[in-house]
């Protein structure tokens, strides 16, 4: 028996405890702020044990997966530094690296070792009443361990994310960061500036989205909160990606100018292109 | 019993067919270039009649609707001219309007009655074998009357995408590309580019795309001639969107680069504006 505490049980730590009970081998305490939620947890079974208290939470643990907002990760890191017994292992699902990863480890001290995770699942959707036992099924967990970081350490939170169904890769923190400002921040930002221009250019004109729109923006009705925040720590990197869409964007008016004369093969081209690319990604 | 010629029976043409079949009350012609896709609408029992020969399809015809890509409207109307029986009703399914509206009325003659229509309803998939009784439950279709049609023209179009499952709404040919421009064929555009981009920038990237990138980019995998031909036609509202996302992206580099100060309050808006927004489109 693996002794797993989740802190922080929303959609991704409920469905972290649902998923470790699916795969069996591992005995569940889950700690939450609010007492209202630890009653959710208590009456839902989702783990055996609840807590407001996050010592009690996690005094047992061999492993602890810390699914608060980044923000609130430092505080929890020194609580945790005092309670966890030594050599436990902590992870997370922060999707912002490089800050956590550095920041962390100090805090929980010598005897906690530390290796930071960031599963690629979840939906617009929040909270434990939408967790799911297999909402990691086929999904990818990067974890981002650094140069200190021990090999063995690395393969017990791969082990750890392979059990609850995820596909698992390494990437630096600072290469993660600058992978997800692409495949998911910038993404994130196009579903929400194409949600406010069409309503801002031409009101009413949602009332026409067909079922392209809906996906295309389907990400943008997530929390504004959790979004504020992961574009505020990985700013650099967003930054970055943004500006190169920009400058995409940019080459495509010329082509679009372009069409009536010699435009149209390097528009079809363009399209084949990210076709192709599109089918070869793994749903 | 209404007779309903089906012109090109692929996704769409094929899911009208199939719609119309479960509504009841239409006896289906369906006309394909291709000896193969006649057999095959034969074999699937798609339609009553099928035939190659566009004037033993389209002989008895009440309705027609023209399923076939914009480039070849223009010949089948001359050819329709020809053979459909005076007061028939001739509608399409193009995703752009203004030029094939004033372009196929002058071609199918003065016996023959047209109203544009844009079903806003499909996928990714192509071809008959996609076509789903069910494509167009609870979907938009936009028909695009001008100065000149007859309400109850309008009105039996309207009819007619309503039995297959839409609502329907109306809009003129030109605000129809306008507003299209914006909700189709720039989310159209952005996904393609999105995929391209994260693959040129950062090669392998897309292997870590999750559900939120699947979903944005969903719509990149459509085909790219049917693409190619729909953003030429509407190149100047495509123009006009994508100049705006442009300056959108631009006020919120401006954002990020005042995050550390005071940018938060406003992205957070911005975040939160979209939310509410995306939340109010019917799904």
């Amino acid at each position: 028996m693996t002794n797993l505490a989740v802190i922080g049980p929303g959609l991704l730590g409920g469905s972290i405890a649902l998923a470790a009970r699916r795969a069996g081998g591992y005995r569940i305490s889950a700690w939450a702020r609010r007492p209202e939620a630890v009653d959710e947890l208590r009456r839902k079974g989702v783990a055996d044990f609840a807590s407001c208290d996050l010592r009690e939470a996690t005094a047992e643990a061999d492993q602890v997966v810390l699914c608060v907002p980044i923000g609130a990760m430092a505080g929890i890191a020194k609580e945790l530094a005092a309670s966890l017994r030594s050599g436990a292992l902590v992870t997370d699902v922060g999707s912002v690296k490089a800050d956590v990863v550095r920041e962390l480890p100090p805090l929980l001290g010598v005897n906690v070792r530390f290796i930071g995770s960031h599963p690629m699942a979840g939906s617009e959707q929040t909270g434990i009443a939408a967790a799911r036992a297999d909402l990691f099924d086929g999904s990818v967990c990067i974890v981002t361990p650094t140069a200190e970081s021990k090999r063995e350490d690395v393969a017990e939170a791969g082990a750890l994310w392979r059990a609850l169904g995820c596909r698992v890769r390494e990437l630096s923190p600072e290469v993660h960061d600058e992978t997800v400002a692409m495949v998911s921040h910038l993404p994130h930002l196009l579903a929400a500036a194409l949600v406010n221009l069409a309503e801002e250019r031409q009101s009413g004109s949602l009332d026409f989205a067909g079922p392209g729109f809906r996906d295309t923006t389907r990400v943008a009705a997530g929390p504004p909160e959790m979004w504020t925040e992961i574009l505020r720590e990985n700013r650099e990197a967003v930054r970055n990606s943004t500006q190169a869409m920009v400058e995409k964007l940019l080459e495509l008016l010329k082509l679009l100018d372009r069409l009536p004369e010699n435009g149209e093969r390097q528009l079809h081209e363009f399209l084949s292109q990210a076709k192709s690319r599109r089918d070869s990604v793994r749903s």
